[in-house]
């Protein structure tokens, strides 16, 4: 008798940063076709069930997920720490491609254009490319060694859990 | 007696390629102050009588220059040729800063990330340093080699007009 392996928690999250551009580049597979990827990503009540670290709390003030459209929301750690982010949607291709801008209101005068593709391995996975460019390599080097990392793994961990409970 | 030298038409536009990330900057000083160079940058119509070579003719789909707007216009040429451009306003301060993103049509894939700074040089006049960001050296190089520079270079020269006639 053979038994399929969980898979779910077995996806690793490869986070590189490029050697000639002020880009990171985030790999990472999902057990889901790439439609259930990106409504988890462009539905904002889903999205609030996973993007970020476990420890915070996710508000949405607005999330108009469309080509030409925007975003805000609110980041609340344990510790009562609010951040806020906002950007507009470049472009939305559904189940294939969003290209956003990324502000931490934090940092007000810094913006990074994003692009997440949604690549379909044809087995009812998916591999989502994220790559995040910035103007200068400070900046993307000081965003790497953020700790951003935490929250990227642990946000696809609870996705993949959304994914897997059939929720998204 | 003294007399002023004219000022219109001796700004000199600077278009540089940034050495260590695939950026370009263009320099340009207008004798105007930032909210006239700002609004010919905001409003459409006066947006559509300079921007771009004086071969070309603008026609605007739509241009909602906020924080969260986006645009899309048609630029053809004398020859017939159209070419669309659209992307979305990340964030807009008055007569100070534009943050968009832009995408000729033609090239549905390639995005830049645009900066445009209005500097109040503090006499009347305002310099105008606009960045654009891509995500290689290549494409940022194959932009400036295309002949850019002829509609920016014409483009300014229209503005200059435009505000020296104080329609702007």
């Amino acid at each position: 008798m053979s038994t399929r392996p969980p898979t779910t928690g077995t996806n690793r999250t490869e986070i590189a940063v490029d050697p000639d551009v002020p880009l990171v580049r985030i790999t990472r597979t999902f057990d889901a076709p790439p439609n259930k990827v990106f409504r988890a990503h462009t539905d904002p009540e889903l999205l609030a069930r996973w993007l970020g670290p476990r420890s915070t709390e996710m508000r949405v003030e607005h999330f108009d997920c469309r080509t030409g459209g925007s975003y805000r929301y609110l980041h609340t750690t344990c510790e009562g720490f609010e951040a806020w982010f906002h950007g507009s949607f470049h472009e939305v291709r559904p189940a294939e491609l969003i290209v956003q801008t990324f502000t931490f209101e934090g940092v007000p005068d810094g913006v990074a254009l994003e692009r997440l593709v949604f690549e379909d391995l044809g087995d009812g996975r998916t591999r989502l490319v994220a790559t995040s460019l910035v103007d200068s390599f400070a900046d993307r080097d000081a965003f790497v060694a953020s700790g951003m990392e935490v929250g990227v793994i642990e946000g696809y961990e609870r996705l993949d859990e959304l994914l897997s409970a059939g929720a998204a």
